[in-house]
């Protein structure tokens, strides 16, 4: 099976320019399959703000009513995404940009409503493989937004990890997947506060233990619960690390954390 | 050689949701291969006075700095384009919405400074016409937004007409191609006020004289030069219609305005 790397960069790296260069240079460099799935950043927040949106969180998830969906489409869409793929073209990056309407790559249902009401955010339903193996085999890279669709009209707000996480399970059948999420701190750290305290390994039996113990903070809960879902599925490798940590990372160089099966 | 249609959709269709619903019907039902470009609308306009920047313009083009790309960005490549594609999606055509920057599709120069600085905009200079190819024979159809890149990760703004016809001359190499401006109007009028003054059939030695007479209104100027380019390149045929006899037009049923060469 062909080498596919599946890659998510979160917000704080987007936000920031410099960083974010740096790490589309070592995403561009990367001559195997990949596809890269980016998060939202503040970005969306601002423009909501501006526009006169008050961001509403329920438990680090936001609210996506009809006008914050308009904002995160544009943002996530248009602005972030177009960027992105602008700038992976001038490294000589063969991008192609797209939310799960896109070749319906992405089919996704709307949360129903139980104690909250998320409004327009879409659980996934299906990661349609034949249209990332047409883009791959044309030599293209997708680049993902955190946009999905429910077949029937209506774009929908969707986690970017968990699209990473189920694109990459996916996409296990039909390629050795290695994926990576990358984003602004050096790995699963033991002590959320200590940069230097990274785990560098953690197996489901030892996730399991973590969670029990309340080592793993609230953020990085969701993430890792994704990551070994992606395991399971079939995915070989998955790796947490620095946005910076990307080159030793898909070269299997000691890098953040590596979560096993 | 197959027969490809390149579908150009106007702004103010886009801004009224029923005549956009029942254009995208009638685009869907089109069997042979399709290719949809879209303007903008009035929607650009309305959220960047909400962001506070006022529209600038001169002779109809609208001047892009640095706050009104970030809006055309998110609008035209966000908001509209995605729309558009759920839409297609929720008709079972599988849509994939690209702006010039993916799949490095539209190559474009931004505009010299002369009298006038237009800011981001971008003049096309070359048209990828194997990413097309691919994506066509992979059963997709390309929706166009009216974005392009420089190749050094600029976006840049592009008029849509322009876009429509480049793309449709390019691709008249490798299929017989039926250009179709769809707008709010029944075709070129021949009096600008009245509806039933569409002129059937122009050749280039009538639009010669029409533009000499003065016959052909400020906004149809540019539209019917784009037109008359594609058919020097290699368009066999260009028609100019309201978008609700998108279907008149496709099955070569008398609709608008047909132009030839």
């Amino acid at each position: 099976m062909k080498k596919l790397f599946v890659i998510k960069i979160g917000g704080d790296i987007i936000d920031d320019e410099k960083q974010l260069s740096s790490f589309l240079n070592d995403f561009s460099s990367i001559s195997e399959n990949k596809i890269l799935v980016h998060g939202g950043g503040k970005i969306a927040t601002e423009i909501g703000k501006q526009l006169g949106i008050e961001p509403k969180m329920i438990e680090g998830r936001r609210i996506t009513d009809e006008a914050t969906l308009r904002v995160v489409q544009m943002v996530y869409g248009g602005l972030i995404n177009k960027n992105i793929v602008a700038q992976l073209q001038s490294r000589n990056c063969n991008a192609i940009g797209l939310t799960g309407a896109d070749g319906n790559s992405i089919l996704a249902k709307k949360r129903p409503v139980k104690d909250v009401d998320y409004g327009f955010v879409g659980d996934v339903e299906l990661v349609e493989t034949q249209i990332f193996l047409s883009l791959l085999n044309t030599g293209l890279s997708p680049v993902l937004a955190p946009l999905t669709h429910d077949g029937k009209g209506q774009i929908l707000n969707t986690n970017a990890d968990t699209i990473a996480s189920a694109v990459a399970s996916a996409l296990s059948k039909l390629y050795e997947v290695n994926l990576i999420y990358c984003f602004e701190k050096s790995g699963v750290l033991k002590n959320a506060d200590d940069e230097n305290s990274v785990i560098e390994k953690i197996n489901s039996k030892e996730h399991e233990k973590l969670k029990r113990d309340g080592v793993i903070s609230q953020g990085m809960i969701p993430k890792l619960n994704n990551a070994f879902d992606a395991l399971k599925q079939g995915v070989r490798i998955v790796v947490i690390c620095h946005a910076k940590d990307l080159k030793k990372a898909t070269l299997n160089k000691k890098a953040g954390t590596r979560l096993e099966k």
